[in-house]
């Protein structure tokens, strides 16, 4: 299955690993890929945010990337977010040429007006080049650029090669609706949506036109099940797998310690060798640790698949 | 009980009804002074965000602090926020003089530095007068200021007027620690701690060091019910009694739109006659409705306050 | 003259002057008032930023509203921001009660995207009333709202009501340009643009559009003259005019600290009796009001009026 | 002389000059650095953000850096701030490895809280190395982050590899004489102040104590001149100079156009073949080329060296 305006499922967002010193951990890089393939993925998305982009030096980015997408079966989407054009131009480059199947592109955190949005977009579309297939991230609450649905609306009439929208702006359900009238009425072109925010909508996403999840829940074969249960029609049981799996999915949803607590589920779930992040990053602490492992022991009674 | 230092339980965020057309509701303010009591509350803050203080009239805050401090058999906190220090003096006043047990205060949100912080507060108690009781509100999200642990404990030690935090920090479970650490250290004076967020987080916060929950919820008989349970140290029935609320605490808690889901809530409970809110104000949309409805469908299944 | 789409001059923004104590100084508001249209203002804007609006009480502004209305001889533009609608419409139906010319509506602190900003500005003109006419302010710098020229555009096509644009934003030359091109195709209808920002860039402002001055600058009565040799097209002179209060005009447009060098300047013009700011707000020092001072020397030497 | 505490004069913050088609000019580089140097800098600051450095490719820097540091006679301040520490961890070593004799560090826009800021410099200081001279910059308008004084105090006694301040606070004056006085008390240990912010308070900067400038203005032989006047104690003449300048500093302190101000000075000075800037970045209009003639016409009635 390609990236494309008709995709559908899971693509993880992944997390980086790193040794206890800080070095990256590139076999534990094979493992994930690896345990998200097995999961049920349909594709994968490496270097946002949750995989810690900003800290990399650009030469382990590529190394990263070079890496995932020769292991991968299903399709790798980069992150190549910079503060520049010339740094994103090299991302994307560097990325299309290792085989990814496209790139994500964050709006600059000064953005503000429609106008600006769309200035930046276009010039981003100049610099990755027009026939780079991308998916557009929309997350105000650590980027604080408003996306209102005209200007997703005029991005996706001006830049045929964005083909997705990674939705994670909060509330969001709504805008999935408006944003699928639009295309109902014919006035907005066809576009896959793949919903983020740690996961904590995706008991209604679906129903609301979403085509799937793009994700760093550390479950994944979890994410994978909903979907399912979501596309099959299957409404109650979707929402008793989601409630099940909701304390957890709250908990790793806070800025900045959730990743830790993620790489921590990661972790003694056997797939990654440690959770530090890189610096700088909030380590999960003694207590923190007990309060996972207590939620991680109460949805064992729910889902064998947390029984550790 | 009066409102102090050792302050613990529910403190109910009220909401303010309206009418249909924007009015105000003050038999409907009568309604709900009486439910947040009848449900275990033992106190009760008013005119704060999720109170719409911001859209009301002058006129209409001092009515509305008139008409529950004269009903109410707990102690009422009445928050006076506001752009500058002559109208926070004057509500404090007003507030003061209708029989309020103490205030609330929030940063103004052009503040960054430690330096800014404290001077603000400092005539911020000017303004309020050294002698009446205050919460200080710490709510970066909506408020975007950062109170660090150490700005807090400068607050606390400038200022022996100010005998609660309200926490609403995210992530916040932390700060909880670290603040009663300093605190059994002998190096922070005490005072009360109210955890807010909606509730998300309140199945860890007493353990972390909390004394109860200053949230608009619109089941506070279940906050209730949840502090109780954490303090006969009841930890997997407060986990089971709140993960059944968990999808419908978690729904309520979007930016915007959860005071209108919070309202309609309170609206089916038979508590208001509307869940207008007073504009600019999102309305709840009829999915939007829809579900909530299926939420407290599957939430009276375990609690049978939620079946309507 | 009336204010409308064709004013133009000098619409000082009024300082409200207060006792040293803090107090409202209503005879320093008369004496205020007569300064500035002895300077030959041909309008004049109160209750804005610099007049320190968010700091009076809303019966304090009432009373200043009446009393400068019930003395001058020009229109009065009464500034009636406020954190909700309820709050403005009643301070718009108080000053038009009054006798105002029109009313002055800055957008709220938190808009970004055109849909939201086209969306508050379409509220505040239901809750001003639609026949009340406005002028919209553009001040990015201290509200850290962007209107763009389609933001702009699209606020004046919505809302006949608005007649005039203080245009603050900064660099703001080009904008002036692209606003009066539109005009000129007849894409948009004729407004009045005044332009603030201390009067730091009025030197080139008329000959980019605009029609005018609407700041504090101390000597208003050089703004008069300068906007007047503009008029004339004495390019030169008014350039010469103008670089003579440059270090000036630099001087006092410093955020904060500003306003006491223009309260300062005043007081030793022996307009007002302090140069107090109401708390919050920074003072003076003495090296900076002997700053201020050596500066006043040195245009002296140029421009008798500052021989003080 | 080399970059340490005692450090005083000019160090122009660098252009980096592009091809019209975006390339970079490293023969532009060379003799932007000889006409630096004539002009009697002291030293020189490269990849600040006036320099473009986020839009620069990893390898340009690198080749940026290389080049100066070849070429100059003076100390060489290399900007080495980045998203992440890994990446600045290279640039410093890459800049210190070709010569560079210190560094220069921002506050990440994200910091709020003193803890906050405090925390992320002990994090760039272990990235750059502690024996490493860095320079702090201060520049709350770009990059909204607050060093209050006491934070600058704790960051001075915190890393001794700290030598200097670029001070561009705004407004900025009280901040200064408050650090002077703090070391004159003793409570903070010397280092070098050199201010920024375009140059716009350098007629009263020196007098308040800072050691001279650092910024880019496009007449650096009269920044060197100003301070050089200041060091002798003839305020008048410094005064006068500055006077003459001021239209014109005013006219290049715009944010984002203020820099195709500047090179478009520099190319009509004949330093630089081309004033583009590298998307994304205005350009500046044929008006906006026709008020800065304009400037330069009436500045060469009393400076000969704006006669072009």
């Amino acid at each position: 299955m390609s990236f494309g305006t008709g995709t559908t499922g899971v693509y993880p967002i992944a997390a980086t690993p790193f040794h206890p010193d800080g070095r990256l951990d590139l076999d534990g890089v094979d493992r994930l890929t690896d345990f998200y393939q097995d999961a049920g993925a349909t594709g994968m998305t490496i270097l946002g945010i949750m995989g810690e982009a900003q800290k990399l030096e650009p030469e382990e980015s590529r190394a990263i990337a070079r890496r995932v997408v020769a292991r991968s079966r299903v399709p790798v989407v980069v992150g190549v977010s910079a503060p520049g054009f010339a740094a994103m131009r090299s991302l994307a480059r560097d990325a299309m040429d290792a085989g990814a199947a496209g790139v994500m592109v964050a709006p600059a955190p000064h953005l503000r007006s429609d106008e600006q949005i769309a200035a930046y977009f276009a010039q981003a579309v100049e610099a990755i080049g027009p026939d780079v297939p991308w998916a557009l991230q929309d997350y105000p609450l650590t980027l604080s650029v408003i996306l209102s649905v005209p200007v997703i609306a005029r991005i996706m009439a001006e830049h045929p090669s964005c083909v997705m929208l990674k939705a994670e702006d909060w509330p969001g359900l709504e805008k999935l609706t408006a944003l699928r009238k639009l295309q109902a009425d014919g006035t907005l072109r066809p576009f896959s949506i793949l919903t983020a925010n740690g996961g904590i909508f995706l008991d209604f996403e679906p129903e609301r036109g979403s085509d799937g999840a793009m994700t760093g829940y550390a479950f994944p074969d979890m994410l994978v099940e909903l979907i399912d249960l979501h596309a099959r029609g299957e409404r109650d049981a979707a929402h008793d797998l989601f409630d099940a799996h909701l304390p957890l999915i709250r908990y790793e949803q806070q800025p900045g310690v959730g990743l830790s607590v993620r790489k921590y589920v990661l972790m003694r779930r056997g797939v990654i060798g440690s959770d530090v992040q890189r610096k700088p990053g909030p380590a999960l602490s003694a207590t923190g640790r007990a309060e996972v492992d207590y939620l991680l022991e109460r949805l064992a009674r729910k889902d064998a698949r947390a029984a550790l």
